[in-house]
């Protein structure tokens, strides 16, 4: 564990720990308790190309440090990064790799498997850009098999060539294949890591949210994981175009690459070879230039083609196939909404007077302010009335739709909302990525969110939620009131806070009075707003 | 800290903790009794040019995470990365900036302070790379101001542009002076972080040793520092051929790289703000071709110009000005030649039966086999007889004779050697880098090193001896033995191990018979041999 400190000695022979794979040995390491087993490799590819099982070996291979992250257009330093404390790693196209962390290496275990998706859309981030994501403690405390893996991104994870010839069908889904091919090494290999092959979770947040929906909108995933979780992502269709426009606009894009390489497109395949970064530039450009032609954004991501990816439920239906697997959804009360990223008045909101408060309220929420205060004290009582200001509306009514259409469909799902008032700057409303810490019981490394006593209660109680969702498909334990799924036509939200609560249709009124989020504002002073030479390609006029 | 389990709130808030710098207010954060403030900009510079310091601003601005490090030419994972961890960051030029931990931000208080130059030659790495380089743990441990910081690297620090107009007179030292206006920034500034301007050790390991080791041979540096400790590096001369060869051989390269991006000498100009990653392939291919054409190996680094920088003290003299100046040099037992590193025989050495140690040193040493035995015992009564292959011979007679040419000239030096054995694989000899974590207090932390209750007790013996030197110039402390400075005939070594012992001359005639290191040699599953896409440049030919 990156953020560790040690109490005993680690093991860590070239002999001992070693877990056998269907390709070969690996040589891991144990920190107390725990084994684990960093970037191990569980597929090849070529450039654009569905992954393929990687080659079996003689002895023993390490697999004591973490493998190579995908490249990402550009790698500033995050605009959140002091409050979601970033793990940067060296990037490579050689990043199909994955960690495991687990209590045992006796394949009569059958332990519960818990696999991590991480999140940045699906064009950034990796299995260890946050701390947050360690698995030793999560897997320590609850006595499961946690898994993470890297996979491909943006252009090289989904690009459309299929205009090019038919060994680029999936092209524009292979970043999406990738994490179906982890998944199967699971499925081949995880019993001698002390796992149960026939009790995988998934479970994602943000990109990583989307990628867990995506997956059950996937046939070649089917039998592959049988609980899932959606954290503040994926509830919400991520296209703002048409399918039909969203294809288009992605297929000009990969005519510019090729025009800006000069390939022709008889000579496709020269785009397998060409220099990444001269790849990541003619990428950049394209996007950009797209944009300017016609508003249209790259939200570089799985397309649905009907075959291999069937598109987002709420837009293509949810499949049959998957509507059996119990799921989790939920988000964080304020995500890119909260109070340091969105400013309203002057200083801490949590400083302002009634007055002041109820002045900056009226300013943003004009007729509707005594309505909003009357519902968020009924929704939220004794929370600071200001907080209304803060609601992530977006996500919060994703959440609810999904659950609720789900219900509708037939699926079983429950809603959960985080609400804990982060330390930050004089209490923060808990912003995009704040409860991981809490599902990875690892509240106390995040120097933002630790509340002494508060913490260590609440990730006992979501970290344990989580934990018996994997093992049973519900996340109800004694720990946390009783917790019903949402069914068509109500809503049933477990708030995570200093005390858990269940709540019906609590924010429904409310959310309809508050407008859509303001954009981001940085103070002036943040390295993000100084980032000058890593935008590789973001000057397409250079 | 970025590797710390936290046990109260931190204290994180727009104006609390404030700290008054020359410039303009900081906000940094606390932890426990930790100040940290981080990313502190010290200065700014046009790309080739002298750096310049900051201006003034209004209001606080935000240090609460790390700044940019300076951008390498390529960064894939470390081939040690295992057992010296690192922790990548974002790259960008704008990277002149510093960190502070404290324990008190009274003007009045004036604790020593001790100034972290990070290695990586002058080409790679940064105040962050390494986890042991976190300066929490120090400063609370001895109560002292902790300050590290980022300079420029490489191309950007070391291009030898002298002959296209005198504003690049200093372009080839310019890495260095951003070093020497980081201590200009805490000579001003760093009272009102408790410490005191007039009680400044700087100390680095490998090319921090060397930074050290220049910054004492650095005119504008005068009276900036106090003490210095060079950690393996620094002791010896980097050069291997002539001044002249080497400043020639640069000049080919800036002359190639103008070259290969087509701009003519008389618009060397254009240099400073063609693209970064332009730029860096150039340098790539013009180092790599002078590689080619000459056998010359380019060694970014400040090259002597009799002016700013006067050059390495065995070749260049050491300088009266800063011979007043006490110093630490040491290094580790192993450095490059630790038994993970070079492979001799088979297995690990710690399980070979006598014969087959016997056998495999007679295979290495050939007839001095016996006599090696024979001495070796007696400089490490009680070692595995088989360390004898893996003594770093270099580094220790550079420790060795820089220390008796210094106290020659009329220096005061004591002289150290780090020789724990590590529990990684079976025991491993200490690697370069092993000791840093005893030094920061951070040897819990590194899952390689940590031996419960000998970790701890010896890092209180080195951390102290650190501190006390910082504090009065001397590294003497109750809890090691009596340790005096080597003299010009006879090397007295600190050695630092499960028993901490003074020893006189007790290799030097067993070094004699040290064959020079083999190079090392990897595992094929490291992922550094794997390693594809992000040499950016070092194929040439693309």
């Amino acid at each position: 564990m990156y953020m560790r400190k040690l109490t005993s000695e680690v093991v860590c022979t070239y002999d001992d720990p070693v877990a056998q794979t269907k390709e070969g040995k690996l040589r891991g390491l144990k920190i107390d308790s725990t084994y684990i087993f960093r970037g191990i490799k569980y597929a090849t590819a070529k450039r654009f190309h569905m992954p393929e099982r990687v080659a079996p070996w003689e002895g023993i291979k390490e697999a004591i440090q973490y493998g190579y992250v995908c490249p990402e257009l550009n790698t500033p330093i995050a605009h959140d990064n002091y409050y979601v404390p970033h793990f940067y790693y060296p990037q490579d196209e050689d990043c199909l790799n994955l960690n495991v962390w687990t209590q045992s290496l006796d394949p009569k275990a059958k332990k519960p498997v818990m696999v991590w998706i991480h999140g940045g859309g699906f064009s950034t981030g990796s299995s260890v850009e946050l701390f947050s994501y360690d698995g030793e403690n999560l897997s320590a405390y609850g006595d499961v098999v946690v898994v993470s893996m890297n996979h491909r991104l943006n252009v090289l994870g989904y690009l459309d060539l299929s205009k090019y010839g038919e060994e680029y069908k999936n092209s524009v889904n292979v970043g999406l294949a990738d994490l179906v091919m982890a998944l199967e090494w699971i499925r081949d290999n995880i019993a001698n890591f002390g796992g149960d092959p026939d009790n995988v979770m998934i479970f994602g947040q943000s990109g990583g949210g989307s990628k867990v929906c995506y997956l059950m909108q996937t046939p070649a995933a089917d039998g592959l994981f049988h609980r899932a979780v959606m954290q503040s992502g994926g509830a919400n269709v991520r296209e703002t175009i048409s399918p039909e426009e969203t294809r288009l606009g992605r297929q000009e894009v990969a005519a510019d690459i090729l025009k800006y390489l000069s390939i022709a497109p008889e000579n496709v395949k020269e785009l397998e070879t060409v220099n990444y970064y001269d790849l990541a530039d003619a990428a950049s450009k394209a996007i950009y230039n797209l944009q300017q032609r016609r508003g249209v954004a790259v939200d570089w991501c799985p397309l649905p083609d009907g075959e291999y990816f069937m598109g987002h439920p709420l837009t293509h239906g949810f499949r049959r196939e998957s509507l059996h697997i119990p799921l989790l959804v939920g988000n964080v009360y304020s995500e890119s909404a909260n109070n340091y990223s969105v400013k309203f008045g002057d200083g801490l909101k949590n400083r302002w007077s009634e007055e002041q408060k109820y002045a900056i309220m009226k300013e943003r929420l004009g007729d509707n302010t005594d309505r909003v205060i009357e519902l968020f004290k009924k929704a939220y009582p004794g929370r600071n009335i200001a907080d209304a200001l803060y609601i992530g509306k977006r996500m919060r009514e994703g959440s609810i739709n999904f659950s609720k259409k789900r219900a509708e469909a037939g699926g079983k799902t429950w809603t959960w909302l985080f609400n804990l008032e982060c330390p930050f700057n004089g209490g923060t409303l808990p912003w995009h990525n704040a409860e991981e810490c809490y599902v990875f019981h690892n509240a106390q490394y995040i120097e933002a969110e630790y509340i002494p006593d508060v913490s260590e209660k609440l990730q006992d109680q979501m970290t344990t939620a989580w934990i018996e969702f994997a093992k049973k498909g519900d996340p109800n334990h004694p720990g946390i009131p009783a917790w019903e799924p949402t069914t068509a036509d109500h809503v049933v939200t477990m708030c995570f806070d200093r005390e858990c609560e269940v709540k019906t249709d609590h924010d429904v009124e409310l959310l309809k009075l508050i407008p859509p989020e303001l954009p981001r504002t940085l103070p002036d002073s943040h390295p993000f707003m100084h980032q000058v030479n890593l935008g590789r390609g973001v000057k397409p006029e250079d």
